[in-house]
């Protein structure tokens, strides 16, 4: 069997590593869309029709399904990307993210806060909020916070650098003075990599990614990938700039 | 008249300012590709690519002059922008950035250190380098840094925040540390915005800006610009991407 992972540049990688780890045996087929990384600053319009081009690349490869591992394409290009592969089932991370954060809520029924760390395309969606709010109750506020240089500060590697901790201490300071600890959630597939950074700048919140998520969401619709065997997994990567890729991708 | 100034996002600004100053009575159109900003972490053969395609748009307009006022695709594109345009006169910012520099060099002959502020792909390209060298003599040497996190930085409009310091910090330490001061050349149009950030922290160093100097070359070049009159400057202005244009740019 055969799944594709999209992302607009490296964060993607974060779900691959889950997804390879959940079922070994299975091909993959990563793209990353650097030639157009970030997204995440780019308007709606932009992101859809970047999207729906990329992804027209996996059309001759058979794929059994494809994960849209970029929060920011599955937050506002899912129907564009469907659309240029109507045969293949389509999952997307937000939906992952939801379901994570919710199992958290349910864990630490005391968190008031849902904080979710995004780039400013996801986070001006809104698409968390709407999805969210209905299910955590009105105890619970959920509070978007758009993290624009996060991406090129991780396309650079700069995963434990004084700049690294300067912008994220930029962007979660007024939430951790303000509010008793919460769940944040990493609502971008790049932040994973700089998951301690977000733990060392908030002490006492649980940190949700969604990449586990994902796997568990694609593990519920397409049972047969658990049957795929135990061989190793072969991943073939796509880079529409494949120049730029830094080398801490490959080591992951 | 009309002049077309094309950079890769709102870098070119600085440039259009000098020109506007010089060629009052000239119309201008500003394109910026700000779907695609920003250049300077991605291959030659994108750049290329880009840049080609971005300058199309300016085809149907009938300029009398083409400033290419962004060093990365000065530095790797303009051959293909010349192909793109072949009745319209085409003008590099690289070449006025040389000229510049060698100005300076001449009213600073102490200066045995030039150095060059880039982004990544200009100064992989050697370009400065390769044409300053052999007018500067033996005893001054040219040294290129990349500073691949300034763009975006600037981008967000962060034009005097701890992140712009830091980061600036970052990339000229070494060299305002192990050399004496010299000539710093902004090889990149986004850096006169950060001028005075860069005249922190490089004191002693003559930090020059390529803008007058292409409005310098272009008078040479097209003396019929002066004769343009005195009325009010017009702008049309062209963007990629227009939803992400933050707004300081328009009060410059």
């Amino acid at each position: 069997m055969k799944i594709g992972v999209f992302d607009s540049g490296i964060g993607g990688v974060t779900v691959l590593t889950a997804l390879r780890k959940r079922f070994p045996g299975v091909e993959f087929v990563y793209l990353g869309d650097t030639a157009n990384v970030p997204y995440g600053t780019k308007s709606p319009s932009q992101i859809k029709s970047l999207a729906a081009n990329a992804v027209a690349s996996f059309a001759p490869r058979q794929l059994d399904a494809l994960v849209v591992a970029c929060n920011t394409a599955s937050s506002l290009a899912l129907d564009e990307i469907m659309a240029t592969l109507p045969k293949v089932p389509v999952f997307g991370v937000v939906e992952a993210g939801v379901r994570a954060t919710l199992d958290a809520h349910r864990a630490f029924t005391a968190a008031k806060t849902v904080l979710i760390l995004a780039t400013r395309a996801t986070a001006r969606s809104g698409i968390y909020s709407r999805l969210l709010t209905p299910s955590l109750g009105a105890t619970t506020q959920v509070v978007e916070q758009a993290c624009p240089l996060l991406v090129p500060i991780i396309e650079e590697g700069l995963l434990d650098h004084p700049l690294l901790h300067l912008a994220i201490h930029e962007y979660v300071l007024r939430h951790s003075e303000d509010r008793a600890p919460g769940i944040a959630l990493l609502a971008c597939t790049h932040y994973p990599w700089i998951k301690k950074a977000f733990e060392r700048a908030l002490p006492g919140w649980q940190i949700v990614d969604s990449a586990n998520a994902v796997a568990a969401l694609l593990e519920e619709a397409l049972p047969q990938l658990k049957q795929a065997g135990n061989g190793p997994s072969k991943t073939e990567w796509l880079f529409t700039d494949p120049d730029v890729v830094p080398k801490f991708v490959f080591e992951a």
